[in-house]
């Protein structure tokens, strides 16, 4: 039988998982979703989904195994809780929490329940992350050792109460979560420094804009870039790695990977740039048979694994793919990126 | 009657002074050069140049009261200091020294002496970065506060004594003190962290790939990025400021800005961009007709100009434009960048 599922916000996030797992997701059924706003209950019923009058209603209703939390930020910590010690598997919209210190808290109801808890952190099947991540593990271009990890826009204001500092806005938790949660996952080390800066250009209190340079342990270096008010893009990934370069330009996955043929037919005497105020050979363009032009790999990601994953680990035990103690590991970057970006100057840390 | 001038060390970058002082600037006379290689000695002779003896020789020739040095860069200190104890007016090419305190010795002598002493940063008259400086002085686009300035090339290793830790190699010294000396030019604001990742991937001993991620006081952060290892070139500038994007893609200066033009025909609703993963309404591309592209500024450049000043300096007590003082600065934030690498964590510093 169907696990029966619920969601809490039914926003623009809920609405989506309520429409993606109606769809996409087998032996899932939205049974009813929460919201105080009017408008949005009045959606759902449209939808032909079951109102909650209250969280307690909720909570009470034993059909209901599953539920995904999708409100603002700042009420991630206390209603996971609260779903937790109702007896239902939670799923968390990100970022989890607002700090470290409250997914310690929800850890340790989940340890007390035994129930599962799990974070959204979707775009761990987002298809340009998958294309680098195959890069990496598929060795086409040898070790990585700098990344450039960048979403920019320029609508400049963020939707809703994502500009609100007291709901958790700003773009380190919308967007800098993701980029770092993908980072994380993608580089197999400790996180040991960081260096973050943070920009209101347009927001009223929250981060608009924000770069996050990094230092892993195994030597990698990481920057992460999120714009609100980038009118010319760069590539959403630049992948340095010893053997080439790979670039995905945007989430259409348009892109390439160059890598060294040979070094045979490199002179140096021949190849000297004259730039307006004096010549150079070290960065004269490389003869273009001593490389070659790659494909990106293809990959297929399916966003609906998310929830099978989850309905695996209820039903079968099975392995959690997004982990709240990678969670933690993320929140407690996130942690030192405020604090570097407060003191102004970069951190060391052991992540 | 023209200037007598000599050059020291004849080898890439000596005979680039000796031709483009020769044909294109006016007042002053390539006399002769000191070069410890015989084929420096004979090239030199077969352009009609004296060849001196020994650097005794030159110190003596008191026709010649203007001296580039443009050796390796372990030995311009001990050059500098020596040619302005002889009474000349003296060059030095870039790095200036290895340290802030080598240089500090060079203008205690250079004030005893009361000769000139100028580095040689010629790329303050690159024809990419004074484009950028005219958009910021004029403010097209508004105010900067993030800037990236790039220089990748894949040619891996570099050329010469350049890839020598003993004649002070590596890429700091190479292109990056060329960027930071740009940089500390552009932002009239002190540098108040660093944070510089140091890569040695091909090569024995030196920096041979180099980012440092910078603040200054007034808000503005800037990237500065060298490599030897890029099959995939990003733009040579990108520059954020509040009211649009300018990008400067390469030294041909192919390029343009994007600013905005008004948000009035943006709704939020109408665009939401779907992901593999999920959907943004944040990062949604502004609707075309928000936005203006305009063309780069045009910029006349001449690379004389540095020679042009220096002999006006000399003749007529004129304002040097490249100041020792400003080249302190910089090896100031050359010496942080080596100790923030060494630590492995960005610094905070007043500079």
């Amino acid at each position: 039988m169907a696990h029966q599922h619920a969601i809490i916000g039914f926003g623009g996030m809920g609405t989506w998982h309520w429409q993606n797992v109606t769809e996409r997701v087998d032996g899932l059924d939205v049974k009813g979703i929460y919201d105080i706003r009017e408008e949005a209950c009045q959606s759902a019923k449209e939808k032909g989904l079951h109102v909650y009058a209250s969280l307690q209603e909720l909570w009470d209703d034993k059909d209901v195994d599953l539920v995904t939390i999708a409100v603002p930020n700042n009420f991630h910590k206390e209603l996971s809780i609260a779903a937790l010690r109702a007896g239902k598997n939670v799923i968390c919209e990100k970022p989890v929490t607002l700090n470290a210190g409250e997914l310690e808290e929800i850890i340790k109801v989940r340890d007390e329940t035994g129930k599962l808890f799990a974070v959204h952190q979707n775009r761990r099947w987002d298809k340009d992350y998958c294309i680098v991540k195959k890069i990496l593990e598929e060795g086409t271009i040898g070790t990585p050792y700098y990344i450039e990890s960048r979403v920019l826009g320029s609508r400049r204001a963020m939707h809703g109460w994502r500009g609100h500092k007291v709901n958790g806005g700003g773009m380190v938790y919308d967007w800098g979560i993701h980029l770092l949660d993908q980072a994380m996952n993608l580089i197999d080390s400790k996180v040991v420094s960081v260096d973050a800066h943070l920009f209101n250009i347009f927001s009223d209190g929250v981060d608009d804009n924000f770069k996050l340079f990094m230092r892993f342990e195994n030597g990698v270096s990481y920057l992460i870039e999120i714009a609100t008010n980038c009118f010319i893009n760069l590539p959403r990934w630049h992948v340095t790695c010893n053997d080439g370069t790979a670039v995905v330009e945007d989430w259409a996955c348009n892109g390439k990977m160059v890598k060294l043929n040979t070094d045979e037919e490199m002179a140096w005497d021949d190849e000297i740039v004259y730039t307006e105020a004096g010549p150079t050979r070290t960065m004269a363009p490389r003869p273009k048979q001593t490389t070659a032009e790659l494909e990106l790999p293809k990959v297929e990601t399916d966003w609906a694994d998310y929830y099978k994953n989850i309905l695996d680990v209820i039903d079968n035990g099975a392995e959690l793919i997004v982990k709240p103690e990678q969670s933690l590991r993320v929140m407690k970057v996130i942690d030192k990126t405020f604090e570097s970006a407060a003191l102004g100057h970069g951190l060391e840390c052991y992540l």
